[in-house]
């Protein structure tokens, strides 16, 4: 029987709650598909950074590196630690180390579920770049504390980053319904997103079964909400994409359904699954988080290990719960209500 | 009487046909308001450009310098000349020249008008940084074509800049509903947000009376979509602006009912009216453009001028017209019908 190694890394707040939710269906599917999930937790969070000074200990990757996949719930407790060093601690240097350049989200209603908008028939994937752009880290301050203090940020694009995620793109839209959109904002930053649009214009001949459209960031966030079935695949940079998934996130009916996977196509390191929602401390423990989007999480996690059929039991298991109304009003159901009914939908 | 010397820049496609929308109304308004109106009418444009090699003259921001106020409709035509030449031929240059680094956009839904959200109960009022920033220009390329190029972005934001526009919000809060969001991604771009975020902080012990909350751009766009009744006054940089009141626009109906000014508080050279949507080359000189948002920031030209009383009527003529059904559904009702509506309603 193939057996899976996974690293769990609940992290902080919420983060717990929702990894034992997304591991009890995990475990449970394995028992009934064949092949086993083997499970190492580590402590690595605010509270770990609290006693050990740093969000994990310096072999942290190292130790990553030899697990098939890694299931994260949630980082962060800026009342604990200040986000830019919790994150830059732990899911940053992750996503970075182990080359998951491309971060993918899915953005469609769950059955039961009523969104903010009136639309309803959207189905969209977002694949955000995850290594480079503009959350590169490069930048400055000068003068501080005086009136010419100026401080400088650097977006940082290269053609292996920006190639590697547009073909990764173009892949999921052949795969999809043929259709790409392409996110910059190149009439006012001319020389990134410029860079962007010329290497979409050059890989799209080598998709001519892709349709690829440029869109510019403002008009791609107006048109998530006022035309949203008009979308299949959306690929966008590390900053763009991370806005667009939260506004995904907002028109799926909120941050508790929306699910994520951090991918190493290339398979040279494990890949990360995630929920798009943060540690959310202040309710932290209480039992009432959602845990639909780190199941659905754990559902792409067993895609990308290749038990398909498991990864679809569990979205069927899913949608059998919210379209039984349980989990698909935010606050109304407890976690281990919601748990329940996904395991009891498996069968 | 009070005569105000206006220039007018219909500049390119459906940009025409609103601005002559707009000035019927503010003619008609300014005859029965005590004060009159004179327009110059420049033809800058991709047009000009394409006669003329330049967007406007060599001394086109002089020409502007001693008018009241500019009125423009929009820029660019990417067939006929690329955006990135036009719009930093003629629009971006009069936003920095004139230093017009508030850049306000009103969110909310006119009466009669259905927006795609469920949710209605909204005011929001967007004020974006319009001078440096993510779209400081400044950057380059390495290694052109070969594998190992390289394209950089850096945004550059000032301790004077960022003060002003900061100010700039929280007086705009202060004269509303007392309650400033600001808008950073401090988690990911640790100078330049970090850089906003302190100054938010340092300023807000000036405005005890203003309630001042830090958002992330992410989690502030999903806002808008799932609470944007929570919101008041927003305040954010060039790009994360840009972005929310497009945003803003859609969540208010389209971009035909978004009203946009660019303001130099200081009142050291003239500030701009303009809607916040493009030139629709698909649609120019059919007659079929929403001319709405043309005219109610020409209602912000005649606030900005202190005709406050003949701003009201023209928002007043405005909402009659909306309520009545015209111009309330995109796409339904024909310029002049809508221009007519709103004249006929000024009384
Ligand atoms: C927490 C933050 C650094 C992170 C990001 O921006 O990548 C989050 O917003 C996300 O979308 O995964
Ligand atoms: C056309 C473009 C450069 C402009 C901007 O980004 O400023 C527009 O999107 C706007 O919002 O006014």
């Amino acid at each position: 029987m193939k057996t899976y190694r996974i690293a769990l890394l609940p992290g902080d707040g919420i983060g717990r709650d929702v990894t034992d939710a997304a591991w009890a269906v995990l475990e449970k599917t394995a028992g009934s598909g064949g092949f086993s999930l083997e499970a190492t937790r580590y402590p690595w969070s605010c509270d770990y950074y609290l006693e050990n000074g740093s969000m994990m200990p310096a072999d942290g990757i190292e130790t990553l590196k030899s697990f098939d996949a890694i299931l994260l719930g949630a980082v962060g407790w800026p009342r604990k630690v200040p986000d830019s060093v919790s994150l830059h601690g732990l899911l940053l240097p992750i996503r970075k180390a182990f080359v998951q350049y491309a971060n993918i989200r899915p953005h469609r209603l769950l059955p039961g579920v009523q969104g903010p908008l009136r639309s309803d028939g959207f189905d969209i994937l977002c694949i955000r770049e995850n290594t480079e752009g503009e959350y590169s880290g490069a930048g400055g301050r000068i003068h501080q504390g005086a009136d010419n203090e100026v401080a400088i940020e650097t977006a940082i694009f290269t053609r292996k980053g920006v190639e590697r995620i547009l073909r990764f793109g173009f892949e999921q839209a052949r795969a999809r319904r043929g259709k790409l959109a392409s996110v910059t904002k190149s009439n006012a930053q001319k020389y990134s997103m410029v860079f962007w649009d010329e290497i979409t214009h050059g890989l799209s001949a080598e998709y001519p079964d892709v349709e690829v459209t440029s869109y510019h960031i403002d008009a791609m966030a107006a048109r998530m909400v006022m035309a949203p079935e008009s979308l299949d695949v959306v690929a966008a940079s590390n900053l763009f994409g991370d806005i667009l998934t939260d506004l995904g996130a907002a028109i799926q009916g909120g941050l508790g359904f929306a699910a994520s996977a951090n991918i190493n196509p290339d398979r040279s390191a494990p890949s990360m699954f995630e929920p798009v929602h943060g540690s959310a401390p202040d309710i932290a423990h209480l039992g009432i988080a959602n845990p639909i989007a780190a199941i659905w999480s754990g559902a792409m996690m067993l895609e990308h290990l290749g038990e398909t059929a498991a990864a679809e039991k569990v979205m069927d298991a899913i949608e059998t719960t919210t379209a039984r109304g349980v989990g698909a009003i935010p606050g109304k159901d407890r976690t281990d209500a919601i748990t329940a009914s996904v395991l009891s939908a498996l069968g």
